[in-house]
């Protein structure tokens, strides 16, 4: 009955977890994994201290079983085996009002804005369950979060079959990008600079190049004879990829801008006018990329478990976070919440 | 029978116009009037001298009768009353595969490319005819290709009536967007620092704030309940324009970029991400906007004579850039090629 808590200044405390008794409406999870994802990171760093209350327990990458039923939950059973969309909005601002729900402008994002799943048990709403199927084992069903995000962004971005696509940045989001536009048809190619993500990508079966050594643009003319990219996601929050990504497209070509950018960075707005290229920005995902995400992970097609560098408990949180630092030699690392 | 000639370091020199005998597919055009166009402006401030070939006729927004047909022309007669569409795409490109022929990598744009207008005669194949209707006069025949512009930005940006719409610059081209959008049944603010502007805004039925003045963020705030705007056309080519075209907009609004950005500006991508907000590029024109604004036009309901400062001969063409330098006390200045 572990907890691991955010503390601020990069420290993890190992902590006991209360199980919350769950309210109508609710149930209870018992944690099978909870991925870190580079939001965690950047929270571990202080860099979002006022929007996180402390000791906050993190994590929102999860699987897991239902544990306790709320009053008059029917439609879950204890057992059975679950993700959670952890977002809950207000429903009553603009971008609630407008469909947009996902990116309420009061958003609770579960295990940022309130307790996440870093912990063996989570009482959580039955409106932000989805169910994992029987083949999916729960190892991958704490991926499915970060892949909705990546079923999001090509959803958005509107790959078709035979369209060639450059990500522009091979972190796990940015792989998992690639490998659900490549599944979508897309012909896929990966820039990427970390030599450990490059050699990734490789593994991932997808391919990939280093723009400091090979020349990128003259590839994709070279690929779509002189007529440029049809989609580029922009994954890598740099200045060299906001430079690339307008000179890489076809005219009217697609931008999915998927990184944060800290900084503003300088943008060839000239390129959009002169090519009528489209940007647009995707942020997490809607039920649909979920359930997508679901059918995609269980249909047993994309290399999971290549993606797992690392299966740990909960006691190795703050050590997980360190390797992560800088873009480490890892991709995702899991906390195994029972062990 | 004068000819008005670019002659490169702000000289305008006048001439006498050789009229082409039209081959086959071609006709040969009384020039009624011709606009002067903001990219005519940057010709002869000689931002384009490597482009222009010298002496050149410049003109592209023009109005006329035709005066003599081509070999094997059947469906124009003499006296039919013209306006032309100054694009002469190669179809062979990637841009004209995709169907993108406006925007095409080898596009020769008349009145740039090869001769213009500003003349008395112009031959030009029959392919880039539109007909005017009878009861649209030849002076506002020469503001439909400016027209075009802006019916094609409104269309890409899809408009749709009740949606808040702002115009950051109130240039010819941002008052004509503003008066289309408006048209459309946007609910459309100018927003614009040039006194003139901000007059000839208000006479043309538009509501303008000058963001020197007012709050525009704070305004269009108010407007919305929070939600913000659902569309901004960004025609002002300045980092204060770029600055606060993202601020603007609600969840999934869209960001029409028409300037030419000579610098990159810097852009707030995270925004983009946060609101998923999306931004496309919008250049000249495709057919079917010459067809719409020949038909909004011909309706009689824009103030298009209010856009007109003055009507003038080809002598006096040097003098009209010279007006219109620095965005000056005017809006159009047209030539008229027979006086």
């Amino acid at each position: 009955m572990k907890a691991a808590f955010y503390a601020g200044d990069r420290t993890i405390t190992l902590g006991e977890c209360v199980p919350v008794d769950p309210q109508a409406g609710q149930v209870q999870i018992q944690i099978s994994h909870c991925g870190v994802c580079g939001t965690d990171l950047h929270i571990f760093h202080g860099a979002m201290d006022k929007r996180v209350k402390m000791p906050a327990v993190l994590g929102h990458e999860m699987s897991g079983t239902i544990s306790a039923l709320g009053s008059g939950v029917a439609d879950w059973a204890l057992g059975d085996a679950v993700t959670v969309m952890p977002l809950d909005p207000c429903g009553n601002c603009a971008a609630c009002h407008a469909g947009h729900s996902h990116i309420c402008q009061n958003l609770n994002f579960m295990g940022i804005d309130s307790p996440g799943a870093f912990q063996s048990h989570w009482t959580v709403p039955t409106r932000t369950l989805l169910r994992l199927p029987p083949n999916l084992s729960l190892t991958h069903g704490a991926l499915i979060e970060p892949l909705a995000v990546a079923c999001h962004d090509v959803r958005l971005g509107a790959i078709q079959p035979g369209e060639n696509v450059v990500v522009i940045g091979g972190g796990p989001i940015g792989m998992l990008v690639a490998l659900v536009a490549q599944h979508a048809g897309g012909k896929v190619i990966v820039s990427e600079i970390n030599p450990f993500r490059v050699e990734m990508a490789g593994k991932l079966g997808l391919e990939v190049v280093n723009p400091k050594e090979v020349n990128l643009l003259d590839l994709v003319n070279e690929r779509t004879n002189g007529a440029g990219a049809d989609a580029v996601f922009e994954v890598s929050g740099s200045q060299a990829g906001a430079d690339v990504m307008t000179d890489l497209l076809r005219t009217r070509g697609r931008i999915i801008v998927v990184a944060i950018f800290a900084a503003k960075p300088n943008i060839d707005l000239f390129r959009f006018f002169w090519r009528e290229l489209r940007l647009l920005g995707a942020r997490v995902y809607e039920r649909e990329d979920f359930a997508r995400a679901i059918e995609i992970a269980a249909a047993g097609n994309l290399p999971l478990d290549q993606l797992i560098t690392e299966v740990t408990s909960l006691d190795h949180l703050g050590e997980g976070f360190e390797k992560m630092d800088g873009g480490g030699a890892c991709m995702k690392i899991l906390m195994d919440c029972q062990a």
